[in-house]
């Protein structure tokens, strides 16, 4: 491939990337209900990565329950469920890392003993934990029916979507009257604590543009 | 410029830019005071623009409180205070608009009359409503010495990193505790409410792979 062809295609890829991230910051300023917006996650995932199956998995009562699909069955959105210690999910929840299995991921031999599950079926295997001020909430998964090596962008893709959908799920329990009447400036610098770089001798706003 | 200088600079900015927006999602996760997370902002789009400040107000009493800036003044920090209806950034958060001015910001005639405020000082001026959930909590700034015509690129950064720093904002509220004990899947599926997409027929999770 020329250098140019090259260069096209990974200026291609990374432009795609920002515009995924760019679509998700979206979805935490617009009034649309979390399970839209999960679905439209996993969308936007599973076209990026060409993946074949896009799942979100969130924590409930230490069980992952089953919460977007990119190609949901009738029936198991909100339905099924994985033990924390099932699979290649429940690893990544407790362990709260990033995995990444590029082929024969059933036969894992971590995890080969849970065969009723769909991320059996498939070769290739990404998960990262959804996190939520450091914890996990729970679990996004991207699989391929064949091989698939995983690259840079798309662990870091994950990764980074991993920690949105956290976010989104804290963002959603705030009440949007509740965000106006709070006063944001007191979460930065608490009464009676000053600012880091403050000094007793507060100057005029003009002085900051030296 | 030959073609493949011009996709390698188109590429290194993107890539920059998709490294900022990974940065500020780590931000989210980890577990640093407001005003750390604040600055670490303000630093990374700074550099990011080349702008010669770039500084957060977040909105109290009805006020714009300066939080965060690249380059702080001693004792400006939580100290200097706007109000609505004054200079560009007050247009900005009555508006919830992002505005754009490449010179001459300083002889806008909608904002002439506001002569000791920073912003003043500055050729090139962009800016972006802070948002959370819909709503306006604050205002970024991106000042320029000299005129400075602002790319698309950068008009996208300012005005998603508007909306992760509102995210921030909310999260920083959330405790961690309560994030662990919060039941996540209540709400993408509030009881009584069906998910969209199930039908009365629960299926066996193997059935999703199809």
């Amino acid at each position: 491939m020329s250098r140019v062809k090259e260069l096209e295609a990974r200026l291609e890829s990374t432009e795609t990337l920002l515009r995924l991230f760019q679509k998700i910051s979206r979805f935490m300023v617009r009034d649309l209900s979390l399970q839209e917006v999960l679905q439209g996650i996993v969308s936007l995932v599973g076209e990026y990565t060409k993946g074949d199956s896009c799942l979100v998995y969130l924590i409930d009562n230490n069980e992952l329950v089953l919460c977007a699909s990119n190609s949901p069955s009738p029936g198991t959105l909100g339905k099924v469920r994985l033990r924390m210690n099932e699979g290649l999910t429940g690893w990544v929840a407790r362990e709260r890392r990033l995995l990444a299995i590029s082929r024969e991921a059933y036969n894992d031999p971590r995890f080969k003993r849970f065969s009723d599950l769909p991320e059996d079926n498939y070769h290739a295997f990404l998960s990262a934990p959804i996190l939520a001020r450091g914890r996990v909430v729970g679990v996004i998964n991207v699989q391929h029916r064949q091989t698939h090596q995983h690259t840079g962008s798309e662990l870091e893709l994950l990764q980074t979507v991993g920690e949105q959908v956290g976010s989104l799920l804290i963002l959603a329990r705030m009440d949007a009257s509740a965000i106006e009447a709070a006063n944001h400036v007191e979460l930065v610098f608490p009464p009676g604590k000053p600012a880091a770089t403050a000094s007793a001798e507060p100057e005029f706003a003009t002085s900051f543009d030296d």
